[in-house]
């Protein structure tokens, strides 16, 4: 562990099939002003609507609420739930729904009380939290962001066409998450697969950094495994509570600090689609299946020895007779048929994106990368070796 | 994940080689007094007491000292302790050392305000803690019980001659830890190794049971690897920083709930040890080391799938020409070779046991297990196989 670092985590966790049970005794922590947070309205074609606003009423909670958080949710809804905060004494702001709207409480919570603007002081300028925040709770119904047990907030500022994601300390972690991978049922396919991939590029992103022996990468491999064989079982069978519960608690674990620490990262593959996202709103799970392969073929060479630890500790490659680049290829290569296994699209054109696109994203994306860093040409380039 | 679990850990870690420089910070968030909790006076030789008492003063805390904790703390240090905090005034209890002295801690909070007897109401009756407690700090000098990260906490009466762990619930899990893996440099090699083992022992006691594909069990296989890995390059050079920092983060995370969720866990070689422990005051980890191999020799068939991917998927075993019967075998043989490479004893005799114990240790330990319940009397045929 060869970076120092600080691990925290204070978020409580409930999973399982009974775990709504606990949200009644969460409640009664907090006072009596909920801000009720939810989607496009899937969790009312599940019930879970009903259960969670019964409980609400049994824990004589004033709920008001705001609905039709977006997949990519907007800067506009953050100003509207910050205001009802504001308008309403919520004391507590529950999250229904997937990894979006989780997201977009943790940006209500801080804008509410943020004297300047929220939108340049924490997803501009990444200043740390300082102003007062509402405590913020969560029901999972999809798995795939983590982030319900991390600080993480992504936003789309429809002004700019930029979506951000920062990362905020512990004061905005859910303070409790209830998951019951039973609620993640009802996902279309394609939303479950976008999920899976999701939770594999926040694994890759943390792995492909460093050369050290580190506790972090036998993690990440541990989770790769079962991620890829819970994957294949989904796929065969939706309902398979095996399979979706490991799924889901992958994903949280795969983005709950844990898995990086004392790792550099890389995180150029979420940049680089955080931007296509911005421009074509596509699941967020997808694009990153898209731009990863091209840009790991692109990249490997500089982290080749990872690389060729990846073939062989995830994917089983057997390094017989092969060069240490033929290996690493092998383990890309197994990426990229994992990609087609999950039925994921191969090209960004399917995804919705034009070419005259490709350089406004690769122009507004950050510089960066792990093992290499990456200009704008280069970017544009992978963009094109995936349009 | 079968079984629905709630995770919830707020311990805040500092790790690394400039860890120390966050205790002040730490110590800040208290009132002025402060417990300070340690061993036989390891601390004072490698000058960490002096840094530590010099980080107090420049917190301006007013130090009331308890020192000599035993390796197998004493329940009479406990209520010496509870004593201390009541009659000072005692904010924080501050453990520099390793997991007796953080265990001692724990022990001593829990005490401190107890209406009725500790030992009766929290060791033998294992009621859930109701009364005040106060705040734990850590600083950890070495690395095996996971102390640090948990809320275990074992005690042994000297009275009944009874050596009794309980898991106390997040309350009284140290607010925070510092690990700085140089601070367990200068740890004896037998104590290093005897960490090591018991690392390894709380792995496969989470390990050993049920047959589902869970998380956990990956997450524990990667860390058994790393911990194997590190062991080794930990023999070879005691000063090797990448192998000590893993070890130290290997205990950490082995033994912070995560690894055991949705696992029906074992627990008793721990359980037969512990009693070990109260009768020959060994160290624990070569304890669990000498009673695991027969133990596991005795259970395989029980379990055998599992032990079939332990040798598999730990070991490296190869399957090829070979019944489940005799893979399992070579994993249980593997690990005996781990415990001989670490250089421990294979004999309770050599770890001071005389022959009279070994029915007193066996009748005391509560009938348990995993894949197998064990019987008093098939525990001291295990003690017997291995005297």
């Amino acid at each position: 562990m060869k970076y120092d670092f600080t691990y925290y985590n204070p978020t409580r966790v409930h999973f399982g099939k009974d775990a709504l049970d606990k949200l009644e005794g969460e409640l009664n922590r907090y006072g009596k002003g909920v801000l009720l947070l939810y989607g496009k309205g899937s969790i009312k074609k599940i019930g879970l609507y009903d259960r969670v606003r019964e409980i609400l009423s049994r824990a004589k909670k004033n709920v008001t609420e705001l609905s039709g958080i977006k997949p990519n949710p907007s800067y506009s809804q953050v100003l509207e739930g910050a205001r009802l905060v504001r308008e309403n004494n919520i004391d507590l702001i529950l999250a229904v729904g997937g990894g979006s709207v989780i997201d977009c409480a943790k940006a209500i919570s801080a804008s509410a009380f943020c004297e300047s603007d929220p939108w340049q002081k924490y997803w501009v300028d990444f200043r740390p939290l300082d102003n007062e925040v509402v405590p913020i709770g969560a029901v999972l119904t999809m798995a795939g962001t983590g982030s319900e047990m991390n600080g993480g907030s992504v936003i789309t500022n429809e002004s700019t066409m930029i979506k951000e994601g920062r990362v905020f300390s512990a004061e905005l972690y859910p303070a409790f998450s209830i998951l019951n991978p039973e609620f993640t049922y009802s996902v279309p396919k394609m939303q479950m697969v976008s999920g899976i991939f999701d939770v594999m590029s926040h694994l890759c992103e943390q792995y492909f950094s460093g050369d050290d022996e580190n506790t972090s990468d036998y993690l990440i491999e541990a989770v790769m495994k079962l991620l890829i064989l819970s994957a294949r079982a989904a796929i065969n069978n939706p309902l398979d509570y095996e399979a979706r519960s490991n799924i889901m608690w992958c994903a949280t674990v795969a983005l709950n600090n844990l898995v990086g620490l004392s790792k550099t990262q890389d995180w150029q593959v979420h940049g680089i689609e955080h931007q296509l996202g911005a421009y074509t709103d596509c699941p967020h799970g997808l694009g990153l299946a898209v731009i990863s392969i091209p840009y790991y073929r692109y990249i490997y060479k500089y982290g080749l020895k990872k690389f060729v630890r990846f073939a062989t500790n995830v994917w089983g490659a057997s390094a017989t007779g092969k060069t240490d680049e033929q290996i690493a290829l092998e383990g890309i290569k197994a990426l990229e048929s994992f990609s087609d296994e999950l039925g994921i699209p191969k090209s960004l054109r399917e995804l919705g994106a034009k070419e005259e696109m490709l350089p406004k994203i690769a122009y507004s994306v950050e510089e960066g990368g792990g093992y290499k860093k990456l200009s704008h040409e280069e970017m544009l380039n992978i963009l094109k070796a995936c349009y």
